[in-house]
C-alpha cells in the first residue's frame, strides 16, 4: 500500500529535487504536483528526464487546498508556505521546505525575514526536521519544518560542543552554499560570468539563518545563547 | 601626444574589458564612455577597480552625436551599432566590435540576423578587422569591423586549407563559447545553475556567425564556398 | 533473500560509485570488496561517508579467487580484468565494467587498445550490457560487459538511425567526458589548473572506445559500418 | 635602454607567467631563463603561445652563478631560492617571488617552514615587497621579498586596522587560493576529480604563511602582534 503524497511548489530546484526522489520512491504515489507559472504544463515539458516516469501535469498552487493526498510537501519560497499551510493542518501530514514554520519566535522571524508572519498560531508547533536531532518527534509529527542549508553545515559541526557546554563565547561560521540555493530566478548577482570560481559574502551578521542556528544550538545547550554568524559566502 | 578615443557601450562586458586595457595604453587618451543604462554613473560605481584609474562617468548614447576624439570604438549589440556608426562615417576612425559591418552581403545579413539592415550604403565599407589576414588594410582603415568569437577560432584553423584549395567538400565546425559571450543581461539558459559545467548546443546551423566564417574562408579560397556550421556549443 | 555481491576494483572511481549504490540495494549484500593499493585498508578509512554503513575491508585482488558471493562486479583498468574475469567463468555471474570484454574481435582489440588480448577464447561471449539495446539478453547472462562512455553517448543517439538505415556515409562524433573518467591517478594533463574550464581533443581517431561504437552500430544496422570518431574532447 | 632580466624557475607557473608579462615590456630584455626539469628545452616546447615571442631555452639552475644580467627573478620552491640567491648578492639586483626571505626571525621560519634556514646571514635584509606598503623602499633596493598570496589578502584588507591600532585581540581569517597556488606538479589532494567545485581546509593553525601576516601587521601596528590564523581553505 503505498503513501499518497503531494508538493506545493514543484517546479522550483528544491521542489524539482524532492519530485525526482519522490518519483523513484518504491513506497510512495504521487497524487498531484501543485506551481505557479508552471501550472498547467506537463511535468515532462519542464524535466524530460521525468518523459516516461510521470503522465502528471502541474496543477495551480489555488487547487492545492482540495488535494485528496496524506502526505504534502511544501517547497515554496519563504512568505509562501506560511498562507497555503494552515488549510493542511489537522488533515494531512505536513513537511515544510521553506522557512517559514523553523523558528519558534514570531519576533525573530519578523527581524531576520524582515515582515510579519501571517500564520502566527502556528508558529512553534513544527517539529525542527534534522533526523540527526529530532529523529523520534519528526517519526510521530503531522507537520515537520525541514532545515535551512546553512543552519544544516553549522548546526552539525557545533551540536557536539553545545551538547557538552563547551561552546566559546563567540563562535565565527564562515559556510559556503552553491548558486543554486538563490533559486531558479535569474538576477545579475547570480548571473554565470559574475558567480562562476568566485565567491562573494553577503547578508553578513542578518541572513535570515542566522536565528535558526542559535535556537538549534540554545536547545542542545539548554540555556539560551545568542551568538551571530560573522560571514556567510556563496560561490 | 596621445590619441583620443571614446568607446560607445562602455559598461557591457566587451566593453568594459576594452576601457580596462585603453585606460593603462601609454599612448591613448580616453575622452568619453557612453552607455545606456549606466549613464549618468560613474565607472568607478560599477567597476570599482578602477576607481583609482579613471574619474570618468558614463554620458548617454545620444551624446555621442557631439564626440570630439579621433578615435570611437563601437561595443553594442547587433542592431544597435548601424545606429550609431553612420553620423561618424567621415569624420573619426571607428573600430566596431558588433556584427553590423562584418558581412558584405546585405541578404546574408537579413537571413541571419533576421532583421533588416538599416545601414545598408555602409555595408561592405568596413575593413574585417583580423589582423592575421589584414593587417596592412586594417592599420590604414578608418572603419574596422572586428570579427566575432566564434568566426575567430574557425576562420584562423581553417585559413591555411582554405589558401591553399585544400577545404573538403563540407566542413563541421564545433565551437565552445564561454557564457560571458551571451552578454551581461540574465536569462534562463545562462542561469548558472543551468549553465555551470555543462555545455549546451544552440543555433544549430543557424547561427549569424555562419555568414561571416564562409565569407572569410571565401575570400581566401578565391571562390565562393557555401559551408555551414554543423553545431556551435556553448558551455 | 539477498543476493551476495562482490567488486573486484573497489576503490577507483568506478568501484567507489558502485560500491555506495550496492551498499544502499535493499536486496543486495555485499560480500568482499577487493583492491590493489588499498588491500588491507577499512572501507571507511577511504570514504568517510560510508563510515556507518559498512565494517568491510579492502581484500588483495589475489584473494578474488576465493570468492563465494553469487555475483562479482569487475571495475579494473583495461588489461587487467581478462586477467581475473577467467576463474569466475561457470562459477557465478560476472558484471565488467571495464573495456576488455566489450569488442567481438581480438583483431579491433589489439589495434585499439595496442596490446595482445589474454584471454581470447572468452572474446565475444559477454553480452554487451546496454539496457536500451540488450535489456532481454542482460536479465539471463551469466556474462555481462558494460558500455564505455564516449560509445553510451554516441551509440544512443545514433541507435534510431542506424536501425532505419539512415546513417550518412560518414558520423563525426564529438563527446565531452569530465576528467573523472581518466581515473583516480593524477597527471600533468588531468591537473587542476590545466583542465579546468577547458576542453582538450585527445586521441583523435584513435580512441579505444571507436571500434565499439562501430560494432554496436553494426548490429543495429544489420551491415557492417566502420565509421570513425572525427575526435574526442575532454573537458 | 632596455634593462636585462634573467629568471631562475621560470617554468613553473609563477614564473612562467612572470616570463609572459617581462617578454612583453617594452623597457626590458630576457636575458636568460633557468629551470631544473625544463632545462635545454625550448621555451616555445612548453608553452607553443610564446613561440612567436621568444627563441630562449630553458638553461639548468647551475648556469645561473655565471648569470650576467642586471636583474634575477627568483621564482622556486621555498628550501630552492636560499640556496641559490647568496651568489647574486652584492652583484645585481633580485627579486625574489618564494618564502625564504620574507620573515626576518629564523626562528619563525624553522617553526614554520620546519627546516633550517641555510642562509641565515641573508634573513632580514630583503625589503617585503608590498608596494601598497614598501614603495619607496622597493625602488631603492636591490633585494625584494615578494608577499605571499594569503598574506596579500590578509595584509591589505587589516592594514587600515593594524595601523589604527584597532585590531580586536583575535582576528580569524579565512583566505581561499586557487588550486593553481600549490603548483605544477600533480597530487592526489589537487586532482581536478577531487578539488573541483570544492574547498578544503588544510594546515588549519600552521600555515606558514601565519608568520608573515603577523610581522606585517606589528609593523604597521608598531607592537608585536602574535595572533594567529584559524583556517585557511583552498578550492
Amino acid at each position: 500500500m503505498k503513501t499518497t503524497v503531494s508538493i506545493a511548489g514543484a517546479s522550483g530546484y528544491t521542489g524539482a529535487e524532492l519530485l525526482t526522489l519522490l518519483l523513484r520512491h518504491p513506497n510512495v504515489e504521487v497524487a498531484h504536483v501543485y506551481a505557479h507559472t508552471s501550472a498547467g504544463k506537463k511535468i515532462a515539458a519542464e524535466r524530460p528526464a521525468l518523459a516516461k516516469v510521470t503522465e502528471l501535469s502541474y496543477e495551480p498552487l489555488d487547487a492545492a487546498g482540495n488535494d485528496d493526498s496524506e502526505v504534502v510537501f511544501v517547497s515554496l519560497p519563504h512568505g509562501e508556505s506560511q498562507k497555503i499551510i494552515p488549510q493542511f493542518i489537522g488533515k494531512k501530514r505536513i513537511i515544510d521546505l521553506g522557512g517559514d514554520f523553523r523558528l519558534r519566535s514570531a519576533d525573530a522571524y519578523s527581524r531576520y525575514y524582515r515582515s510579519e508572519h501571517t500564520a502566527q498560531e502556528l508558529i512553534g508547533h513544527a517539529v525542527y526536521g534534522m533526523p540527526e536531532l529530532n529523529g523520534v518527534e519528526i517519526k510521530s509529527s503531522s507537520f515537520v519544518a525541514n532545515p535551512g542549508c546553512y543552519p544544516t553545515s553549522a548546526i552539525l559541526a557545533l551540536a557536539p560542543l553545545a551538547a557538552a557546554q563547551l561552546l566559546p563565547p563567540r563562535v565565527g561560521i564562515v559556510s559556503l552554499s552553491g548558486v543554486s540555493g538563490a533559486g531558479k530566478t535569474p538576477s545579475p548577482a547570480t548571473h554565470f560570468p559574475e558567480a562562476n570560481e568566485s565567491v562573494s559574502a553577503y547578508k553578513v551578521g542578518t541572513h535570515q539563518h542566522t536565528p535558526e542556528i542559535e535556537q538549534a544550538l540554545s536547545v542542545l545547550a539548554g540555556s539560551d545563547i545568542t551568538r551571530r554568524l560573522y560571514r556567510i559566502c556563496f560561490p
